[in-house]
C-alpha cells in the first residue's frame, strides 16, 4: 500500500442549489487524488495510458459525511492497493483542512486492460508503485 | 417499496477519452432516476424542496458492469424504500434496452432534513410515495 | 438553412449555489440541440463520426437572458447553416415554454476534419442536411 | 484593467471521446480565472456574495484554437475590466505552457446584482480591484 495527497479547491459549477458541492463531484476529485497520487511517484496516469494500460473504474462508493462549499481549500487523502495483478483499488478521504472537517470517504476499484478494454497484467514498474 | 424509470440519452460531454461514459455521470442519471420517479407518483422534488424538505445524498454507490456510449439510449430503472422516517434509500439500475445489456447498479442513501441542513421526519404525503 | 428542437429537464447536477442553472451547461445543451437537430433528420452525430467526420467546436457563444431553475422543462431551438464546404454554424435559443420566457440564445462554429483532426469537406449526403 | 492568472490541470473528466477536452469546460476554467484574480487582489468572490453582491453571467464567448488534453498543465490569463457601475468584463486566454500554445481565448460579461438578482452598483473596494 502506497498513499498520497492532493489539493482541489471548490469550484462554483461544482455547487448546486442546495448551496453545496454536488455529490458525483466527489468521484471527480477521486480521479484528481489518483492522478497525483500516482504523478508523486514518478509516473502519470497519461503516460500509463500511453504504455498501452487502463484502470477503468469497476466500482465507485462515497460515504457523505459533512457539506463541501464553494472556494473550499480540500485535500483528497489517496491510499492505493493492489488486490491482484489485474485488479488495483484506491482509498480516498476528503478533508477541509481549515476545520480539520472530514467531509467524504470512499474507495474506487479498477479493472487493468489494455486499449481495447480486455484484461491484462500491470507491467511490472507499476505493479510496484502499489505495493 | 415502489419503482419507476427514467430515460437518458448519453451526452458528448458524458464520454470521455476512453471512448465511454465517464463514472461520475452515473450519480447525475441515478439523480434524473429519482427525480422522475418521484414525478411518476405525482409531486416532484422541486415540489418537495418547496415544502422545505431535503434529501441530501449521505451515501452512493456504483458498480460498472458494461460501458455506456456515446447517443446510447438508456433506461434507469429506480426503486424507492423507506429506511427509517428520516432516511430513505434508492436502488438503480442503468439499462440499456438496444442490446439488453445493464450497464451498471448502484444505490443512494439519503437524509432528510429541513432547508437549513436539520434531520426532520418525511411529511406523511411523500412518506407514503415510498410505500 | 434546417432548423430543429430538442427537449430538457434542467437536472440539480446543472444549477449551482445561487439557485440557478450554471453558465456552462448551456453548452452542452446546444450540444444536445444539435444531435436532436441531426437525428430529426434521419442520421446521427455517432454516425457521422463512424464515417470519419468530426465537427470540433471552433467557436462558442452564449447570451443569458432569463436564469433557468432545476427541473425546468426547456426547449432547444436549433438552426444549422453551411458556412462552406469545411465549415458549419449552429443557432440556438433556449425556451422554457411553461411561461414562454427566452432563457438564451448563442451560437456554435464547427470545423469539419477526419478522426486525425484534419479539415476535410463534408460528405455530400451530411451536406444536403444543412440545406 | 487588471489582470491575473491561474493553473488548472485538465481532468479525465474533462475530456471527451474525441480525446481533448470537452468545450463548454472552458468556461469551467474561465471561472476559476476570475475567482484566482480576486484572491490574488486580495479578497475572495466568497466574501463578495457574502456581502450580498453576486456577478451572474450575461454573455460569454471562446474561441477554441487549439485541443486541450488530459494531464495538460494549463494558465489561464485573466483581464477585468470595469464596463459601468454595474457591468464588467473579463477576458481570459488559455495557454499551456509546456508548448507555448493558446489554446483558447474568451470574454465573459456579468451584471452587478444583490443576492435577490435585482441591480446594483458594485460596492468601492471592489469596484476597485477593476481599476
Amino acid at each position: 500500500m502506497t498513499s498520497g495527497t492532493a489539493r482541489v479547491r471548490v469550484r462554483y459549477a461544482e455547487t448546486d442549489r442546495m448551496g453545496v458541492v454536488y455529490y458525483a463531484n466527489y468521484l471527480v476529485w477521486f480521479e484528481v487524488g489518483r492522478a497525483e497520487w500516482m504523478r508523486a511517484l514518478g509516473t502519470t496516469y497519461r503516460a500509463l495510458e500511453a504504455e498501452g494500460v487502463q484502470l477503468p473504474v469497476i466500482e465507485a462508493r462515497c460515504q457523505y459525511l459533512r457539506p463541501g462549499r464553494y472556494d473550499d481549500d480540500l485535500e483528497i487523502r489517496v491510499e492505493a492497493r493492489l488486490l491482484s495483478p489485474a485488479r488495483v483499488r484506491f482509498d480516498y478521504q476528503v478533508m477541509r483542512p481549515a476545520d480539520h472537517a472530514r467531509l467524504a470517504a470512499g474507495h474506487t476499484e479498477h479493472a487493468v486492460t489494455n486499449t481495447a478494454g480486455r484484461p491484462r497484467r500491470l507491467p511490472g514498474p507499476v505493479r510496484s508503485l502499489f505495493e
